[in-house]
């Protein structure tokens, strides 16, 4: 095989989507799959997890600045923990991982491999607050979590392992509760317009899709350019629940003792699959500078007479950018021609490239590519590392754009249940529907088209429900406005 | 239970070490142990885990700058992986923690909890290295490990679980790995040295003690008060052991195969173990302020009639360091007197403590009181924020100054076995004696006091060992100088 092929993607975004993300994400060197016997996990490589770093870094310094402390809890959960709050264990049973026994021994109670952690953090909260004083009480964990679904793997989107943060929370009332909630919601979208170039959608899932033990569970669904949504990050108002189950009470000022509310609240890496979906195309990854591992490649294009100017120049160029903080990779192989490199940085998802010969040293310039569409353009060496953040913009710009125009085109009414079932056949996107709140009538779209209620809008004005307004599949009166869509 | 009682330590560092170490721990709330079921395991709490934060950032950032790149591997290990390397899975088989359920479905295969990850990294490092030009190959992960280890758990210390980092990486000659091992050595040393205040020794573990496979374990070594060493981070030379086990190959530039050479080092939360027990006292922790979660507590001491002019004293003085980066307190509760607040904050470390009266407001001065040994002086107000950092100085620089006098104090010289066990009994610290190499001489000191070999010194000329000298145990010819001592 030769080098070429090797870096090439085969697969079409638009005809295999499914092959050719699993392609984008072996050859872009973001993720192997997991070794014999572990099928269902992967291996995050580098050029992955430093997207990850990023996320990381956004979301932790919010969450700091709004008053969450990092903490951490044990990997393992006692089976009785689990049980103590029913409808939780409930909803994982089936996806937990067994710790049975440890060196020779076999252990007296089996250990759960973490699912998620409230049924270990709610006990600790209940041992930490005392008074009114010491809420709101808020703690956060960035750790993996295990469960085994049966399902096929894709990379970030669906593993039995991936990583995430947890955040969990105690208040005196449901207000603040309910605020704690929004707050972190607003965090996980300000996420993707504001670091991954993606915009969301922000919406509560329906009653029989919530969290178990959940009063609401907020969402921000992303729209994938396949047409399927992506629920992107979730927020749970808790309610008094998990806080009865744990005895989470507090004294208030009165003297007088109460019961908290509680939130939890994670974002998963699945972020980075829909990160890779919005934005890649048929050469490879595209990024948003805001995360590229590398933001400039710097490719020289020299003859042998040339080679040392050109390459003089480009160091200096490199070097004024390195020194300003800017992500750049001067790429001086001499085995490999300009070419393949831009094919290897493309593949790679470098969002800005710098092309440098004689020219452009003769006429005190660099040519500076964009990656998502190609734009080519001269711009001047002298404040380079000025401008170069106005290209970061541009192409930040574009990518973001590109998604909002894929999400807005992708929203339709529908009226009765033929109609939701021949848009999302037709086009996949949103489409939104009066519904009148049962289960039931959801299970009739997706038996048919595996589509579902992915959310009820959250603050939506055109998703009001007014008098008379009946249920698109059932005619019942309808309660609310529905969003039906394929998911991942 | 008054609240004095709650808050202060009523064990003695000196008498009852364990018991008043453990006391720290829990009442400056850095942990809780685990839940029922699960011994040996901690609850890491918001102040413990914010020192840990600050131990990575400082380890990965130097790891950035000299080449290596995040990544995260499986949770999970397959049996056999372990078994490839059988020096390995004989290292580590009595710890491991095995998951044999998934769901209701018994595995085919059951899967390690990772113990150390050199069995999974090491087949991908395989796939991923082709050619000399994939050389040096540099991945770490921060991650929590899981050793069942049978004996009493100390938090920090010796844990079921811990948090740890792990480096591994690949190299074209045994040269270039040895560099390595010594480089992230070096790293290590220079986090205890510049960010927790403690001086350690460099040495190599003795044969009979290296990790399962390693050609040369290399180790930094801290003393604690009580006399006891502490194995503070290891740095492992594997040679090509890992390599041969799992195909570790590439094409040297002459197109011929070679096997590589690999490395591994980690360091764990032990650190904050040793840091806890290294300056904190009997009024409670004593932090050096690069760590301390809150350098500096303001308190003011007010009646009613001054209560308004200095408590705005006091924010302005706040206002002024939180501008400057400094993390800074505000201790103004009404229901607590400045009595309470001061024992509270030396509980909890705050390396330095602001205390603010009318007196101070109408001199212009602000009483600055160093939390280690209570040094008490007044400062302009005027040029606050530059003043802080040269207590921020002096104070890391008493702790700093205490551990290394502990250190130097306790090195002594032994040359028979008498001699040996007689100052470790009555001195503890390290005793130097030259020694033979026989893991049998060792045995000999171990069953008498429970004192082993820690290290034989890297680079020390005083440690040489010149001819004639003989092994203080057996009387044979010396071979090295080992350094004995008790050890956590």
């Amino acid at each position: 095989m030769s080098d070429e092929q090797e870096l090439g993607i085969t697969e079409s975004k638009q005809y295999n989507t499914g092959e050719w993300y699993a392609e984008v994400v072996q050859k872009a060197e973001l993720a192997n799959y997991g070794p014999e016997g572990m099928s269902g996990f992967i291996v995050t490589r580098p050029r992955a997890y430093a997207l990850w770093e990023r996320v990381q870094n956004f979301l932790d310094s919010k969450f700091k600045q709004t008053g969450v402390q990092n903490a951490y809890f044990p990997v393992f959960i006692p089976e009785q923990y689990l049980e103590r709050e029913k409808d939780v264990v409930e909803g994982f049973d089936p996806e937990v991982a067994w710790v049975t026994h440890a060196g020779r021994e076999e252990l007296e109670e089996r250990l759960a491999v973490r699912p998620t952690s409230e049924s270990i953090i709610a006990p600790y909260m209940a041992q930490w607050i005392r008074s009114h004083r010491d809420l709101p009480l808020r703690v956060n964990q960035w750790t993996s979590v295990v469960r085994w679904e049966a399902t096929e793997t894709k990379p970030f989107f669906r593993t039995k392992e991936f990583l995430w943060q947890e955040g969990h929370t105690a208040h005196a009332t449901h207000e603040d509760a309910w605020e704690e909630t929004m707050t972190r919601l607003d965090q996980y979208a300000s996420m993707y317009e504001d670091l991954l170039a993606m915009p969301v959608l922000r919406g509560a899932k329906p009653e029989h899709d919530k969290f178990p033990g959940a009063d609401t569970t907020t969402t921000v669904e992303a729209l994938m350019p396949d047409g399927k949504s992506v629920q992107a990050g979730t927020s749970h108002h808790l309610g008094t629940s998990f806080a009865e189950a744990f005895d989470i009470t507090y004294t208030d000022e009165d003297e007088g003792s109460q019961v908290a509310h509680t939130t939890s609240w994670g974002l998963s890496w699945r972020a980075l699959g829909a990160l890779i979906m919005t934005h890649s195309d048929d050469q490879g990854l595209v990024l948003p500078p805001t995360v590229a591992p590398e933001q400039v490649v710097v490719v020289p294009i020299w003859q042998a007479d040339t080679r040392e100017k050109v390459l003089d120049y480009a160091e200096s160029v490199v070097d004024e950018l390195e020194a300003d903080g800017v992500r750049v990779e001067l790429d001086d192989r001499d085995e490999r021609n300009p070419g393949f490199k831009f094919n290897e940085w493309e593949l790679k998802g470098v969002p800005v490239r710098f092309e440098i010969g004689p020219n452009e040293v003769d006429d005190e310039v660099v040519t500076v590519v964009h990656r998502p569409d190609g734009e080519s353009k001269e711009v001047a060496r002298e404040d380079i590392a000025e401008t170069v953040r106005e290209e970061f913009d541009e192409v930040y710009a574009k990518l973001y754009a590109a998604a909002e125009e894929n999400l807005e085109g992708n929203v339709r009414e529908a009226d009765s249940r033929a109609d939701i079932l021949g848009t999302i056949g037709q086009h996949g996107g949103y489409v939104k529907a009066p519904w009148c709140g049962d289960e039931d009538c959801e299970a009739e779209i997706k038996d048919q088209i595996a589509a579902e209620i992915v959310m009820v809008p959250l603050n939506d004005e055109a998703a009001e429900i007014h008098d008379g307004e009946e249920c698109a599949v059932c005619g019942e009166d309808a309660a609310e406005t529905a969003y039906f869509a394929k998911s991942y």
